[in-house]
């Protein structure tokens, strides 16, 4: 939004002020606020409770699905600027609203997580029984075939089949994990979709909304910002991701099959995986790094395929991550068959390996990496 | 055997005849009479049924594994040779004393596979527990560790600790699972140890025992096999081991975390994984390629490395292929815990990984390999 307007000629030419991250913001404040309005159009309803409506969606619930979405999005972008570029703007301002729009953001977030959970989960029972099903471009998953199969007399033992491994087909293991997690993270999903409702009409949200209406006419920034260089504040934020990058153990992920991901598969601690938590920093610090990218060079940094690769893959380290103790997490539902723990356990140790390729992923799209200063 | 002693101006240089090949089954057929005579000595008792002394193992026991060892190794040496060399041999008696050598094999070689299959899944319990555990140099497992975990009391769910992961504690799942695994495998173990120590008193045996003795003294070549040159038909075996190489999907294992080996993970056939033949296959025809260098490099031929490297890594996807087959069917064992169950599943994944992780070590060794003609 700056740089690229600038002559080569100009005296300050490479540095970019304090207006293009009031321009970023006030842009992203608007997207906000057209977000909300959407919203509050389509009725908020993009995760209803009902099964057939929150898994097939129709065009009201998908636009208000895309609206969340697009809060989130503006959300995060405008509480990321807030924190990198800091010294630039009021403080008291910026410190008391960066805490209500991660509760938004986090709020808003986790019904649509429960959802990308359960779709993960489903297809990879899918895929760990052989059946020859490939998700549709939708990711939607046949539901009935599922259920179906939960439905079929349980005999004793895990290798009764359902039926061969068709389209559909579950082994009754699988297909009884799948029905235990469709029925914990639905609930769950209910659950966060009621939260999110009550979080948009109350009047904390209200507040942030004003907040975020001010901040797209009005950006408070510090009387040194306008003239002030953004760069020092960007490089700052790509070196707390270098930083933390380096104390990621990427000679072991760069090692296919390390079987790293899996230690402590078996291990008492219900907690999510010690191991797991620095790779979800750094997910979270290239983010901050890509939104700063923004506010310096606009639109042309959407353009670094390796950067969005590699963040690619922390966003799949972190949906394994999650997937595998919700697979650990059903495991500990009382009373359940044997062949539905067996399944799940299967299905835990899959998506910790999902987890281990991730990060292979990540080291391979980080070597190929170039990390020059913006 | 042959070739290095040839002088470079000799005009037969390059050809191998039949009288290396007689040189090599004569070697191999005094190596088994020797180890039958040290089997008979140390009482072998390499896999007597209790359990401290098959997992700790005296002196006498050891060498009685040695021995057994060695039986098979020579015992399998004949029978590739009279396979690979077939045209050069009296038909009528190749063509009885294969299947006997192979029977053989096949028996005497269980019991050891059962005692390996053990130990691989237990120690792949204790590292996915997180147990900073690594097994000595002899590969003993602390079985005092294991059992005493599945003593402590079982509480409902499964995450309850038997101590926090340090060494030698294990879950209550992944004790009993380990618990249950010892039982079954040291039961198949004894029960291999009785059918091999029947086989070795029986006239069936004597009958083998005869042949291999008169093989020491007099190898039955055809009359032209003398003078007849053994690489064509050493390249005939090593044609065979590329063309199963070349029909395996190398491209797929080339690809780390491809998720190809656990696809019929939880799949309803109890069979071994169709998927695997091809593997286990290019294991076999590569063992023969491996013998036939023998027969006309003599111990030149131990020096390849990198097919040592491709045949470890087939040994490996061999034994994983098999460990995940035992832990699903402990899986099947009526009337577990859930918590036992899942800890199977989690052990029947992680050894399928293994399974994709050794097809990968494979395509990696091979890629490598200049096959040139022997």
């Amino acid at each position: 939004m700056a740089q690229q307007h600038l002559e080569p000629t100009d005296p300050t030419a490479g540095t970019v002020t304090g207006d293009a991250l009031a321009g970023y913001l006030r842009a992203q404040a608007t997207e906000f606020l057209r977000a909300l309005r959407l919203h509050r159009e389509t009725g908020g309803d993009g995760g209803a409770p009902a099964r057939a409506r929150s898994r097939v969606g129709d065009n009201g619930s998908e636009q208000s699905v895309d609206a969340a979405r697009a809060l989130r999005r503006s959300a995060r972008r405008i509480s990321a600027s807030l924190h990198t570029f800091r010294p630039l703007l009021d403080t008291d301002w910026s410190e008391s609203i960066r805490p209500e729009l991660a509760w938004l953001s986090g709020t808003l977030a986790m019904e649509h997580a429960y959802a990308a959970r359960l779709e993960r989960l489903l297809l990879a029972l899918h895929r760990l029984s052989g059946a020859a099903v490939l998700p549709t471009q939708s990711g939607a998953v046949d539901a009935a075939g599922v259920t179906g199969a939960a439905d079929a007399p349980a005999a004793p033992g895990l290798a009764v089949s359902a039926g061969p491994p068709e389209r559909g087909n579950l082994t009754v293991g699988a297909a009884k994990a799948g029905a235990l997690l469709e029925r914990q993270l639905t609930l769950a999903r209910t659950r966060a979709h009621s939260t999110a409702l009550q979080a948009l009409g109350s009047s904390r949200f209200h507040a942030v909304a004003d907040n975020i209406a001010l901040l797209a006419s009005e950006v408070p920034l510090t009387p040194a910002a306008a003239t002030a260089d953004l760069r020092p504040l960007a490089a700052a934020a790509e070196e707390r991701l270098t930083d933390a990058v380096a104390a990621l153990p990427l000679v072991t992920a760069g090692h296919p099959y390390n079987a790293e991901a899996l230690i402590h598969g078996l291990s008492p601690d219900p907690a999510p995986h010690p191991q797991d938590a620095p790779w979800h920093q750094v997910r979270l610090l290239l983010r901050l790094h890509r939104y700063a990218r923004e506010v310096l060079h606009g639109d042309d940094a959407r353009v670094d395929v390796r950067m969005l690769t590699a963040g690619q893959a922390l966003n799949r380290h972190r949906d394994a991550s999650e997937a595998a103790g919700a697979a650990a997490q059903a495991a500990r539902t009382p009373r359940i068959a044997p062949a539905t723990a067996y399944a799940l356990g299967v299905l835990h140790a899959d998506q910790r390996h999902e987890v281990e390729a991730a990060r292979f992923a990540f080291q391979q799209s980080w070597q190929r990496q170039t990390v020059g200063t913006p």
